[in-house]
């Protein structure tokens, strides 16, 4: 039988209120629709809704911006409030140019703005900022461990969020938090085609899955935050995203 | 009706010589198999047979190192005849450390090695290197209108790539050539779920397709070079891989 990988939206999903309780939302969607999740789904949940449910939001006019935010803001050319968000969210600011602040966020990535997003969310009452989860592992074990209970069913879940590359333009499906699966997929010492070992190193597998399912998500009106990709076969690695950090002594590019 | 995508190996394709007709080796495939494209489907192709049919495979025993590669090679503890392989290719070259020479890539993509294997191509008469593709977007062109005249079939083409990240371990499955679709999506202007314009800027699109498609080649012995991806809607672009890169003046870690 040759392979094949299945990627669903879970349907019907509503727009996520802070306190809301993810595996609930995913409980009645599952009712309304039909839908069922299986053993061996990937469950890739998108870090907006995460974020959301977890009470990441804050409304921009209750921050007090430091100097140091008050003279990034000036050259990043953003608000001083927001500025200060990103430096709370930050181990270290690696560029700053008009629009866009990369840092190396706490919990690692390298990424813009500390990944802090203004455009989803509900700004009736005034500009809000919506955060990262605090631990996104965590994030993904607890979901991971309440849709066992709730359906039976032993699933992997991945957080995932939109980030941008280096050198190459458009932002990706990446993962941010991680629980049943192998971040990185050690391919090293398997055999190529001609019975040799192979070469090449480490596959990035949490992140083609995360890309994946970002196909099926959408980023717009369509409202797709949870996806599943199924058919894969998975370990219970619980390792979180750590093996996919690059840690700085291999870092070539600071 | 959710959105939904299936992603499908070609199965039975076998190993590619220099010279191969891959329209013929996949008809050929098809007919054992049964499998059939479809109208909308992304092809997606491993650059390794791509390259081992345009005969981008070099003996390096053939190769003559000059100074500059002999001495890059000390210090990337490499060959000198694969370091003149690799600077051959390179516009630029980016850092060198034991194993690992980044650069910039006569096609313009940062990778390491200048994109050169040496993993999966038969040795059997001495060690091999194999080149990327020496135009993939033209490779994907003519792949994709011999697809369309053998198989009445309007396809997608992406050669695909395993390339690492300069914060992220691990490879991930990366476009190098493409017709058909839009390498680069442009999300700007849509109105989000609050129908405000969104403010995210561009999709990696066929980076995420290449992501996805790599999940189910795998790397090893499954050898499955040939991946599609079937559901997406697509429109007709033909741009290439172009509008994925990084322009050096919006470069901001060089």
């Amino acid at each position: 039988v040759a392979p094949a990988l299945s990627l669903l939206a879970v349907p019907g999903i509503p727009p996520v209120a802070p306190g809301d309780d993810l595996v609930q939302i995913l409980a009645a969607a599952c009712e309304e629709s039909g839908f069922e999740f299986a053993d061996g789904d990937v469950v890739a949940i998108a870090q907006k809704i995460v974020s959301k449910s977890e009470s990441r939001a804050v409304a921009l006019s209750s921050v007090v911006a430091s100097q140091r935010a008050i003279e990034l803001a000036a050259k990043a050319e953003k608000s001083p409030q927001l500025v200060e968000l990103i430096l709370g969210e930050s181990r270290e600011v690696l560029r700053v140019v008009p629009g866009v602040i990369i840092v190396e966020h706490r919990l690692g990535f390298v990424l813009a703005n500390a990944g802090i997003d203004v455009s989803n969310v509900d700004q009736s009452h005034g500009e809000t900022a919506l955060l990262l989860p605090l631990d996104p592992d965590a994030s993904a074990r607890r979901l991971r461990e309440g849709l066992r209970e709730r359906f039976s069913v032993n699933v992997a879940v991945l957080i995932i969020d939109s980030i941008g590359r280096a050198w190459r333009m458009g932002t990706v499906g990446t993962a941010i938090g991680v629980s049943g699966l192998p971040a990185l997929l050690d391919l090293r010492g398997e055999p190529d085609l001609f019975g040799r070992p192979l070469m090449t190193s480490d596959l990035g597998y949490a992140d083609e899955i995360a890309a994946a399912a970002s196909l099926l998500m959408g980023q717009a009106a369509e409202g797709t935050p949870v996806a599943v990709l199924r058919g894969l076969t998975l370990d219970s690695t619980d390792e979180g995203i750590a093996p996919l950090l690059r840690p700085r002594a291999m870092d070539l590019f600071r």
